[in-house]
């Protein structure tokens, strides 16, 4: 198989049956469990506990006889659990958005693949605060009976972290073999190497800084704004309302497809070329491919996305600081770092740009921490660590096989 | 006087009367004038006629026994007629946004500055399409006695220009000594350059390009979104209510601000830092102090602008592309410029940045023009061509003398 990324795409179009391509995980289901109740409540960076909390997670490939092969992956703001194979659940119950298509990060994720599930057993499950099966504000709260909404906690990155290490313990996985995600995905990963250290051998950390920029804080505060101003928003209460706040979260949509492109991407990609004419309307329709693009990734975000799990994982994208393990001194919170870490930063990505990713591995190094840091060369933007699948498969792949066999 | 900027400012701080600085334009007082009625109505780029168009200016200075020493000033985005000294008709009838503060370029314009009114007459106009004194969306159609709303017709640049040459003609100047703008305004001196090249003698376009990038075009489609997105905004029809569009309004608003800092400003400016409180709040409320600034940025929007106006400034703005005039050639587009032309771009500034100035340039330079051209060094992004006050003055007072003493 030459090309087997080709082939994949191909059976997508095929509409063959994906469980027969041997790189994928094959169908898969996603699995609940309950991991704080009124006896283990969890604790919350912002004070107080929270129970029942239900996390949904998926695994792919074996766990070892000797529970040392386990790789945990981390999504990112819009992600889930379902990060590999074909979700036999599309359509099911609350999964109506869960389309037939393979998980989120399945070009890495797979026999032979960067993440070999011959080799490891991958596990990845959907944040607190989401509305994909993990408890969040779209829950009921059993108190009332009804929605959280905004009466649920503002939940932090360290937060989701001690709730996956729970996960951990539920599934008798007394140290990772390796830690992975992308973006916000890839701030876990550092969460989790600075707060439990122990835990985890080696950490990959793509396209993630350990903190977000200004500019990063003022997208999110205007894609929050955008969101309380719909119309249909009403504080956050729209749960069971003939209309959703869906065009308030589409701009919010936009706004971050915006930043995952890059200028050079998007002008390529679009220019300046209209959308179905062959002149300027002048109206106020859409008239530039631009504008169609985001209003279809508007409109298709609202399907899928709820708009106050949008404002909780945002609000933790903006309060997450690694420097807090070294009250506000990033050097002083990577003396808790143990393991192996490989970093990587994409040239043209600007929402976690290469300067801030820089931080992170300077503190590792200042520590000397074992840190392998690239800054791939991509045109792609933020999206390129989901788009740069050839490098970063195989400095995956090489990297968690050097962890597997360090013996440390 | 040896800082004459910081006593400026130390005037509007200690409520000197304003006029008394010999170097400002002093009190002045918008005119406006009837440029298209029935017999003489104004043809529009998308199709059609406008009539009738009122357009307010504003001048400074004395127009030359020979009327060869006027300077055009072009406004961008959400600037007005007033360019310079202090409005004597703050708060009168429709101006309760216009307090007692000098015109937006006030740092340019004045008796000794770049343009200099003891040698020069300065001219500034509002584009139409604004809610400043000339036509637009919320003016009154006499065909119907109500606000156009958005029954306005959709005007561009190209139509701006051809108001403004409209204004020359009423003024009696056959040919300008100059033009100049920034952003949006200076590509309203490129359309100048290229519709009426005989009509002026030195152009001055300070961040600006030839057209918007997909990028640019990406974020003008959201803050029309949001706009629309508005409860208050029914359509477009929501004058004489009790709410305004104020909120998608400010939105649009916050996004500008975004676009016109650079990331570098925005850190300095900014980081991280908390706003009135020591830690995170864990709420929905301001946290950062750029939430904050965002926030206060939108609030003094809504209360000085029009959300209708900003559709039509930001539409005129997407569709602007000087290389229609060569069929989508710039090159061919640029055979057409005449005069002596000063081109900046700004190193930080990623709306229109100096890839895209250099557009300009290199077609102006393909044909032979007189072109100077500086990538000026600044972290300010867009908003430098205002804040790089030294800079761009002694560049612009040296071109103006030059074009002023050419004879040409």
């Amino acid at each position: 198989m030459s090309d087997p990324l080709n082939v994949l795409s191909d059976k997508r179009q095929t509409g063959h049956d994906p469980p027969d391509d041997p790189r994928s995980v094959g169908w898969t289901r996603p699995q609940r469990v309950v991991l704080a109740d009124e006896r283990n409540p969890l604790p919350l960076d912002g004070g107080g506990t929270l129970q029942p909390v239900t996390v949904e997670f998926e695994t792919y490939g074996e766990l070892s006889p000797a529970r040392d092969n386990a790789v945990l992956i981390f999504h990112a703001l819009s992600g889930d659990a379902h990060a590999a194979g074909w979700c036999a659940a599309a359509g099911e119950g609350n999964r109506p958005w869960r389309k037939a298509r393979p998980g989120w990060w399945d070009t890495a994720i797979g026999p032979g693949k960067a993440f070999d599930t011959s080799r490891y057993q991958v596990i990845c499950a959907n944040v607190m605060g989401s509305c994909y099966g993990t408890t969040g504000p779209s829950s009921i709260n059993p108190a009332t009976g009804q929605p959280y909404a905004l009466s649920f906690p503002v939940v932090t990155v360290g937060d989701w972290v001690r709730l996956q290490v729970r996960l951990l313990d539920h599934l008798g996985i007394e140290r990772l073999l390796g830690a992975a995600g992308g973006s916000l995905g890839g701030q876990q990963v550092i969460e989790l190497g600075l707060a439990y250290p122990e835990r985890v051998k080696g950490l990959i950390v793509l396209a993630a800084s350990p903190r977000l920029s200004a500019q990063g804080l003022a997208f999110n505060t205007v894609a929050r704004h955008a969101i309380a101003t719909d119309p249909h928003f009403h504080g956050g209460n729209y749960y069971g309302q003939s209309e959703q706040p869906d065009r308030g979260l589409g701009i919010a949509r936009m706004i971050g497809h915006i930043t995952y492109l890059s200028e050079t991407s998007m002008q390529a990609k679009f220019g300046r070329r209209l959308q179905d004419r062959e002149r300027l309307g002048y109206t106020f329709d859409v008239d530039f491919q631009v504008e169609s693009y985001l209003g279809h990734q508007a409109q298709a975000f609202g399907e899928r996305f709820d708009a106050n799990s949008y404002l909780y994982i945002t609000k933790a994208m903006d309060y997450y600081d690694a420097a807090n393990w070294g009250e506000g001194d990033l050097r002083a919170a990577c003396r808790r770092a143990q393991g192996s870490w490989l970093v990587t930063s994409f040239t043209s990505d600007w929402l976690y740009p290469p300067w801030a990713c820089r931080e992170l591995v300077d503190a590792l190094c200042a520590n000397h921490r074992r840190v392998t840091y690239i800054d791939i060369e991509s045109s792609y933007g933020h999206d390129a660590f989901l788009l740069e699948v050839e490098t970063t498969e195989q400095l995956m792949r090489d990297f968690l096989a050097g962890v597997a066999g360090s013996g440390r």
